[in-house]
């Protein structure tokens, strides 16, 4: 058990001459900063609530049965070995006290000089219970694998109904948000019901899996082209999906979707990728934008604090070029990781900062075998085998630790070749009641934690 | 949920002309047995509680991060595809009613003809609850994830103190049990400690990390022969293990072990190889052997049962050659649940039944890095780098699906050559209190599941 404790100082962290930078959060944003930052001029601690860095682009494809949760992480002690004065510690930060510059933590406080918020985003329920409780994230690792379970659960589950209505709630799946994360697993939801679970589920007519994907707006991934959303809407049709355009959740009790129309769908699975949101840290008071990010200036200075940054998903910077602020992609957050880092350096050298200026290099999206839509800077935009290439090929540049390119180029070409998925693990037990015993134990147990 | 009931057929099995078998456990005896089997003569029902079969041989790599769980489990859906008139149920046997031939669990009853126990073992505490509570075993795919989580965690723990008692309570691990398990996990910790952590934790020194092997016999590896034992143990001392053999672990409170001489050993992790015993099942009355196993003829019938069979490690079968039984071993599992499968045919065919005669084709048990011990057949006995490619090479054989043995043979060369471990990630959450509204949460489940 962690020592909880609000003292200073309770992380071990050696005191030095030079000013400490905290950095909370080791995404594409905190990782880029930490890499480039000159550690012969600062002091660096990141702070993560995990050991790990995720790949959070292929968090789908674990939830999917396609990938190993493993090989979409990376070790962050071992991704920044090489840093001299710099520190990892695994710690849930709680709190952030401005006035005396201190972070508070799980395993305790530390006090910085500047600090660098790289938390990311959270899902956004938009404020609904229901959608929160009932429904599948995927947004970290233990997400990824609670949604593959549930998949695979449900086939079991099926398996032993003979209440047809209740069969097909089984085998209904239903996904909202029609954005990047959206279309990549109803696509890959598509793929398992065409290729992988008839071989599995012989006794099943696997023809019954029907998947919806649910979109608000009147077009697929927003942050594209027309032309890709059309793209997209035609490829996941070849999937089988049926894909519900200008159509909202309106509500769900776990049972039965309702949507904004009246339609009612049933089913025991709802993944929410409809939106995320600023993952905003307790005790940071400032304007936030509607999706909950702070408003930074374009070095990503946090409005009203003089050495506070955000980058990446919590920032929100409306600039010129940007007007509605950026899109919420890891390219961003690297960018802005990487400027900041050179900017703590040039203040250092009594130089001039640069503001930031986003390249947009384009974007992806994926749709299953064969099938992905891309548009380039400089405005090509195509889609098919060559599309979903070219995405494999970045998405293997793009993630970390080298180990990780070569299990994940494995398992794809396993994948491509066999129509199979190698990972069928259901690792979360049967939910059953507790057993009096078990109540017992229970209870006692949350009796000593209150205590 | 899944429905609790009693009631017959609840798990939607057609039925059929052909007596029905009933087969507890997807392990190495369940498996063969299922392949084996005649399904032209009889039907054949597969419960397990999991959906996937364990590759329990390399259980302790996974526990010391040296490969993913996917890579050692098989999907016991996929494994027995090919079979015609057999179905696999994902269910927790809870009772069987043998005056009505019905086995309970928890997604219905379903009635036998014959019924086949391949359930294994559990781990064996000797009547301790603390052992039970506070020490890690090593059987299952979520015990392993368990205590890789653990050993990380202590580490990132131990980063964070500052009494130097606490500190090396996290670096101390105890081993209970000199077999294969406890041989394999002390030696993989000892490859943790000299070429993985290092690298990981450069603020501590790794020097402190003690790993600590306690057998309460006379020598290593009690199946194998004295010259093999003597060679792991040797192995071990350069993989910096304290091999304390004829000891006995008295108490443990979470904190620190005690041994029968009163040696006191501080230590945060304690794992308990020390024994397992038959995995009985409620409602079967029949003599156990000392370590709960049910007594089998040399056909494997339990004793005073007619149509209940236990193969594997469930079963102790004395006969002339083997007037101990038999080890718990796979290849005892697996022969046996050939031979069942063959005699049940026999007895349609009215052909005399074979009485099972065991086969040993060896042992071997590896310590880590170019290190392990080999008995073959006829009396050869050898150990150091041959023994380890050979255990490597014989385990890449036995592992189940071809896509397993590519993904393990690429993590080997990977962990050979690098010196790394490509697996680090911490997938349980920091325990920490749960926060008002959690304990307000957690009452109001408690309370509905209750109910």
């Amino acid at each position: 058990m962690v020592a909880q404790s609000t003292n200073e100082e309770l992380m071990q962290i050696p005191q030095s001459e030079k000013p400490r930078i905290v950095v909370i959060g080791g995404g594409f944003g905190g990782i880029k900063f930490v890499k480039k930052i000159d550690t012969t001029k600062f002091q660096v601690v990141l702070l993560d609530r995990n050991n790990y860095h995720t790949f959070q682009p292929l968090l789908y494809q674990v939830a999917t049965a396609g990938l190993e949760p493993d090989s979409i992480a990376g070790s962050l002690r071992k991704i920044l070995s090489y840093k001299k004065d710099f520190f990892f510690r695994m710690a849930n930060v709680t709190e952030v006290d401005v006035h005396n510059n201190l972070v508070h933590s799980s395993i305790g406080s530390i006090k910085y000089d500047h600090l660098v918020l790289a938390c990311g985003s959270v899902t956004n329920y938009f404020g609904n219970k229901d959608f929160e409780e009932k429904s599948f994230p995927v947004k970290q690792v233990p997400h990824a694998l609670n949604l593959r379970s549930q998949i695979l659960q449900n086939f079991e589950k099926a398996v032993i109904k003979n209440d047809p209505e209740e069969v097909q709630s089984l085998m209904n799946y239903v996904v909202v948000g029609g954005g990047p994360t959206g279309v990549e697993i109803s696509g890959a939801l598509g793929e398992l019901k065409m290729h992988v679970l008839p071989k599995d589920y012989p006794e099943l007519n696997l023809d019954k899996m029907q998947i919806y994907l649910i979109e608000g707006k009147d077009k697929l991934l927003g942050g594209m082209s027309e032309k890709s959303g059309i793209k997209a809407y035609q490829y996941l049709k070849r999937f089988d999906v049926n894909v519900l355009i200008g159509k909202i959740v309106k509500a769900y009790d776990g049972k039965t979707v309702t949507l904004n129309d009246g339609m009612q769908i049933p089913a025991q699975t709802l993944v929410w990728a409809a939106g995320v949101q600023g993952n905003i840290i307790e005790g940071i008071k400032s304007d936030l934008s509607n999706d909950r990010r702070y408003f930074v200036d374009r070095y990503n200075k946090v409005k009203n604090h003089d050495n506070i940054y955000a980058i990446g998903d919590m920032g929100y910077m409306a600039s010129e070029d940007a007007p509605q602020g950026h899109p919420m992609l890891a390219p961003v957050a690297m960018q802005q990781g990487v400027l900041l880092a050179q900017n703590f350096s040039r203040t250092m050298d009594n130089k001039l900062l640069k503001a930031f200026s986003y390249t947009d290099k384009g974007s992806m999206a994926t749709v299953g075998r064969n099938k992905a839509v891309a548009e380039l800077r400089g405005g090509l935009k195509f889609g098919g085998l060559f599309a979903w290439m070219l995405w494999m090929f970045v998405h293997l540049f793009l993630i970390v630790e080298f180990r990780n390119k070569i299990v994940i180029f494995g398992n794809w070409l396993w994948n491509y070749f066999t129509y199979d998925r190698g990972t069928r693990l259901i690792i979360r037990p049967f939910k059953r009641p507790p057993s009096p015993k078990e109540q017992v134990h229970l209870k006692e147990e949350i009796a000593a934690e209150i205590k």
